[in-house]
């Protein structure tokens, strides 16, 4: 076991503040990782807050992990002392059920092991990022390449990978058209991917506040969804739509806008029902699908895509003293587009 | 024109009756066919009834027609006088659109042209097959393969294709799980077909009433969806979904029975929005799908796959004097599991 610093939420209703905790000793499959800079994710909030349901307390957040190898397990062989490397949603797995061996470890069905706030296969409750170090079973770790840095690379390990995933999926791609209903941390991870994949890019948004900031991510168009006529324009256009919008939007109206056979993927979900009107799917063979974070080989192919492609997320760089103002800022979504912790401040 | 025998409905509130009505002349694509069987489908007593919008009276209706082409167009090329022919739920489109080119003329971006009660291109209002004859360009025209009765193939040109398209689409064959939901004039070709393409088949009725014909149908396993144990010992048991029951159904609860990547596909409508919980997609990368009818070559497809396998309708041949009853009858659910008109005693 060994003490580090960390910024932990005392209770749902208190700010998080500086703490240590216990990391567990070294295991023989164990990576244990030298945070270098922690994302801040609109899911640490609610999940803090218990908008998710009730959390052991202290708990660490943090799920954008990017740091550096300072010491393996005597079985690890993925990674060595000093490589670059990163964790994102999950820390642990079966590992023998179908979808874990199939690399979907993400919909492991005996659970996957959430990052923080989660109990780990040994017992143990998970504490995520907003730390110094963390200790992990070295399959849960990828590897960020050179081309990437770690600054920009820690939102990719939530952000990147649940827009990648899809877009990779549903075969976004030359000679398809793509509409990312959203600008916000995922919504300008999404714009990025699908338009180096080579798919032309709609911003569909609230407003045409953030429009320059669509564009210069890699959309062609813009459009304001506050907008009715925008509905009608944009009938039957898409192949693929990413929702990564989490409050409740009108559903049936977006899928209109997909063209035969198109998809509609949530990678968000309200937390109530949203009513489906079911000749928006049989009027084109449509679908409407959802689509959570990505498994462990596909976090490190898109890491490799990203790092190909020139990619990292837009980020603002605070100090481990602004973690409560930037969790107000994300709320008021005035963060473009994703905090990112530099650890060494904590 | 030619004046042939029909049977009509005269107003939204009255039962049907014998009448008459204008065929067109036979133009240079057009066929015509002698009708010797006609199905019917639960969607004509909603139209004739007026339930899905006004209509134009009086109306034949009837889109599930096998029967023998008796002349043909000097530019005829696909049929001959003698073929054993069927026509289906559409009789034109614009033939030039993307979707019509692909074979997806039930998507044409102009609008396909319905049987009956729909505008034709020339102005006129279609009548159906509740009729000895009917005029069709011959492109929408398909042909019954030897092997199968022209009475058990009238149900497979609506009933048939609507199950076949997405069973065909989304990969029901060996190895695969499928349920089907509900065990009527759809529901039972459903259990045929993704039985006769190599899957096991599961039926999902309200009760096991009709357990015995599931089973004969080809399901090996059948469920009480009243029983809410089913959802409990089925969740996350099934690739494909086929939603015959356009009643409002608790389509979250069915999303849980999917396996990861599975798929539910309605191929009827509620008029009423369905809630969908979004977690329920998000949770096994799901997806909630709709599929109207089929394209003109996959209907061709359909019958050479029925006859292959030896697969027609389960009917119940009716004099048409008996037309009203037989509605009735629908509606109570007491059909096993399709009307089929006789037309020549019409």
């Amino acid at each position: 076991m060994t003490t580090v610093k960390a910024y932990a939420s005392p209770s749902s209703s208190e700010d998080l503040i500086p703490t240590t905790i216990e990391r567990r000793a070294v295991g023989p499959h164990d990576v244990l990782i030298e945070i270098k800079f922690a994302g801040i994710c609109h899911s640490d909030i609610h999940t803090v807050r218990g908008d998710w349901g009730p959390q052991q307390y202290p708990l660490v957040p943090g799920h954008e992990i990017a740091g550096v190898v300072t010491e393996v397990g005597s079985a690890v062989t993925k990674h060595k002392v000093g490589d670059r490397v990163g964790v994102g949603c999950m820390v642990n797995s079966c590992r023998e059920c179908a979808n874990c061996l199939n690399g979907d470890e993400q919909y492991c069905l005996k659970g996957m092991v959430g990052t923080y706030g989660a109990e780990d296969r040994d017992g143990t409750i998970t504490q995520g990022g907003y730390s110094t170090h963390v200790v992990v079973t070295e399959h849960f770790v990828v590897s960020i390449p050179d081309g990437l840095e770690l600054d920009v690379a820690a939102p990719l390990l939530c952000a990147g990978i649940t827009t990648y995933s899809p877009l990779h999926r549903w075969g976004a791609g030359p000679g398809k058209k793509v509409a990312v209903v959203g600008l916000g941390g995922l919504g300008h991870m999404a714009v990025k991917l699908a338009a180096a994949m080579g798919a032309e890019v709609t911003v569909l948004s609230q407003s045409l506040k953030k429009q320059e900031d669509g564009l210069r991510l890699g959309a062609t168009s813009y459009f304001a969804t506050s907008d009715p006529g925008t509905f009608e324009q944009l009938a039957g256009s898409f192949d693929l739509i990413i929702n990564t919008v989490s409050a409740s939007i009108d559903i049936s109206a977006y899928l209109q806008l997909l063209t035969l056979d198109g998809a509609l993927v949530n990678v968000g979900a309200p937390a109530e029902p949203l009513p489906v009107n079911a000749f928006a799917l049989i009027g084109g063979r449509r679908s409407f699908a959802g689509s959570m974070i990505g498994g462990i080989p596909e976090t490190q192919e898109m890491l490799n895509f990203c790092a190909e492609h020139g990619i990292g997320a837009d980020i603002e760089v605070i100090p481990a003293g602004k973690i409560n103002d930037a969790y107000e800022r994300v709320l008021a979504s005035d963060v473009r587009y994703r905090f990112v912790i530099d650890t060494a401040t904590l």
